[in-house]
């Protein structure tokens, strides 16, 4: 199968070609723009690609219910322009092939669940941290919709006692992507993350976030794979650091390995590394072929 | 059918039998003592009952995984007698039937979307909110295990800037559990909870701790309904309390009418009422039936 898929990001699209092997041939990317300019720029791309199905892991958030009036738009988005856009429709319109459609987030859980770090298993999350944070949410087989989708960058947490940084959620000012996320760290030390030291305290507060989240998903979902991804974690000292944290938070509450000896298998990067957002939309193309 | 379901709670068990539509003929409840005798006394109760199939909701953690060499069994409970005890290989010893076997507070989350509050959805989440605090959760048509399975009483929430009392958790001394279960409101106030009135400041501290249950659930697996359960539950006031926590703390985030205007059908008792429990475990009869 030849299987089209969108990464469709708040900042940048990345568009590619690629089969059900999880193999990805080609790729382009571009800004993201006005929808029009965007998404034209990626039927532009397929339209020669004769492309059996295109799978779409956008930036939300959306409304992924098949049943909705407005299944396949970006909804509530403060991204000017994109605000109640019909993205699956001006895909529809321009390709005559199965679509697929969820969060960026849900797709990379897929990709990873598919191909990648949870291969196999039937259940993971896929967090991102970086200009923001979500997650995708894999349970028993199956992407989790609900209500509407996970948005798991914005729960609660704890605030650390050291930290006395307000927080940037427009919403929520300190939750977890209000205090975590990219923005939270330049704005709390002055500079960005990737100029601070792999040794600056700054990494511990992070950890000491990124792990609570990780300790409630896996007390609220039990997954059976814990994938952090998204540019914040290329700071690969987090790894260890999140996951000593995960243990002295749920202080051997829940008896499996994973979450002792086991843990450095546990709280893994993306075993698709940068290409999980990609290859996730992939795998939604390759389950829209087989629907 | 005639389907047996055993709610086996750490302090009583419930025995009954009933149909596929969910309809309880009759039961019976015995204090929960040593698991010979107490599963003695449920084995005792369905010997001449003929029943086609047995659910049992098992208070835990126990292992829910059938591909595992414990599956059936009451794991790492501090019950004194229960830690590694084979209750599924018990009840299969004794019946040749179709066995369902889940943690009660799942068995309760699909009790409530089989014939319940959450009837005809495909996700929801079941808290119960007694002598500890835990949840059940249904996502997709199916129920959470994952890992292990959910162990929702033990999430990391904030402390109220009012509430002084430490916490009783053995593990985390203040998560959910450790400052909102019945114990925790016995501590802190002197009495228990029943006997505080509706309007004293305990039910401020308790509505806050539950919102913020409700909101780091709705926000990583977004389920259809909320359903609230066990005994701090019949406190009715906590209804609209929490209601309007989570609103404050969403802070209109997530954008769907069932947390704005429709929040009042959104957050909602068990529609099962004190059957919920025992009505659960008829669904995985039921289910185990079918399979």
């Amino acid at each position: 199968m030849r299987i089209g898929a969108i990464e469709a990001g708040g900042t940048k699209f990345v568009c590619g070609i690629g089969n059900e092997h999880g193999a990805i041939e080609e790729r382009i990317s571009f800004p993201t723009t006005t929808p029009d300019e965007t998404v034209g720029k990626a039927i532009a791309y397929f339209k020669d690609k004769a492309a059996d199905a295109i799978g779409i892991g956008s930036f939300g958030p959306i409304d992924p219910n098949p049943d909705s009036p407005t299944y396949g738009y970006v909804t509530t988005t403060p991204k000017p322009g994109w605000t109640n856009f019909n993205f699956l429709g001006a895909m529809r319109a321009a390709f005559d092939v199965p679509l697929g459609w969820d969060t960026d987030v849900n797709a990379a859980a897929l990709g990873e669940a598919t191909w990648g770090a949870a291969r196999g298993l039937d259940s993971c999350i896929y967090f991102t941290i970086g200009t923001g944070v979500g997650a995708g949410v894999y349970v028993e087989g199956k992407l989790a919709h609900g209500l509407v989708h996970p948005e798991v960058g914005h729960i609660l947490i704890r605030r650390h006692p050291d930290d006395a940084y307000e927080g940037f959620c427009p919403y929520h000012r300190d939750c977890l992507e209000g205090v975590a996320a990219g923005p939270a760290i330049e704005r709390r030390w002055g500079v960005k993350g990737s100029e601070l030291a792999p040794e600056h305290e700054a990494w511990k507060l992070e950890a000491y976030y990124i792990a609570q989240a990780v300790v409630n998903a896996v007390l609220i979902v039990s997954p059976m794979k814990v994938v952090l991804g998204g540019g914040v974690m290329h700071q690969r000292q987090l790894f260890p650091m999140i996951r000593d944290e995960v243990q002295r938070l749920l202080n051997g509450y829940v008896s499996h390995d994973a979450l002792r000896q086991g843990i450095g298998d546990y709280i893994v990067p993306p075993g698709l590394g940068d290409d999980a957002g990609l290859a996730g939309a992939l795998a939604l193309g390759v389950a829209a072929a087989r629907r």
